[in-house]
């Protein structure tokens, strides 16, 4: 029921010499996840971007549990947990085969670009996040 | 007191269109900054590597505070907070004039690659490690 | 005629300080194009990995036109135009609405890895890559 | 004679599966040598950008002999060939114990960034270029 991706694949220049992704490219594609999230709740990130506006993470919590490898396929999934004024909060996972392998917690601030001076955010847009917030089970 | 690497330039390749360093690549300073460390207490990275063994991130948290720009100069620390027999705790931060700009906590994992099996690390390496924990204040 | 990937997606951690694509990223979109390519005429790169062989770039001519932008959709082609025993070469383009936007030629060595030792291919691949070079006009 | 920056050290984020430093480095590795290389004649890269004018490639050519493995120590090498109203050529190589294991020809546009309209250089600066093109052998 959460936001999940395409699956994407991991090419070479994606691993390093361990053989598997490189940690910090999980970062980059939580990044990608959050970006399509934000597309499929009619919000695409590159409309706050021409305007200035950038979302910028300020603490990231990321747990490694199993490596990806070359050529395999991952999905990214991503949905908010926490919505403030001018920042709000991503629960997200790199997902193979249904299992979380990499899992994130990630606080963002909303700032005007380049200067990244705090932005409060709309409140449009911060609604359409609470609405993405999944039910506490 | 703790280790401080040399300073690194910031190039164009590590900013991203917000004209800043992309936030994935602090996690690759801190790398290099575990690296050189690891040389300074005399236990090369290379050495372990060439035997096949690895330290994998297993559980980061990195706080962002102030973003670097193309052609600064900045400077990792890096010291151990917490030894285990096949694992262990750093603490790191990307310093620019003596502030702390971002800020990490990491737990590795020692393992034998390209498998990724726990590996203990030998006790001379823990007792090193040990003796580079800073006192408590 | 010739291969064309499916879309990828420009993310911000593609882009620099300038606002467009670094350069060097290209090269990384011209090896996922081949590894499309090599699958899609039955010879997957991953099956040459899982024995050890590489195809490692020796020679790259690239000539950029328009870049790529956050949020762009490209395409890349790929086919061979030259097939030696140990090596071959590609031509390759990112498109954009049908336009070459980044072209290039690679040429390729067939190696033993890690030790990068000269490799000759299979007389089956070589006819496969001979098959898929384009008629001359 | 000519112009080589310090040495930089390979770490494991610029390696890929195959153990060796991923062949889209080299352009990144360039680029470093091209702004110390500025910075040396007194023509910091920096002064440019903040003024919006940017350098970039139009047409590479990158010729790769030897791989760099995790933890090498290279030098780049950088020298203008060519000199013209709004753009300009370099050679330029990666050296490891004075051996050449990456060479290239980069022809750069000077252009006004965002835009990346064409924009012709001061004289000066021509000048200083010109001053730094090696004796014909």
């Amino acid at each position: 029921m959460t936001f999940l991706t395409d699956p994407y694949r991991i090419y070479v220049y994606d691993t390093d010499a361990a053989g598997v992704v490189h940690h910090s490219n999980y970062l980059r594609y939580f990044e990608a996840g959050r970006i399509e999230f934000l597309r499929s709740i009619g919000y695409p990130y590159i409309d706050f971007q021409n305007q200035g506006i950038g979302f910028v993470p300020i603490d990231i919590q990321i747990k490694y549990k199993k490596p990806l490898r070359e050529d395999d396929l991952y999905q990214v999934s991503a949905y908010p947990t926490l919505v403030k004024k001018a920042s709000f909060q991503f629960k997200q996972a790199i997902i193979v085969n249904e299992e979380e392998i990499v899992s994130g917690t990630i606080m963002l601030a909303c700032v005007k670009e380049p200067e990244f001076k705090p932005q409060p955010t709309t409140q449009p847009f911060r609604e359409a996040l609470i609405k993405a917030i999944p039910p506490t089970p």
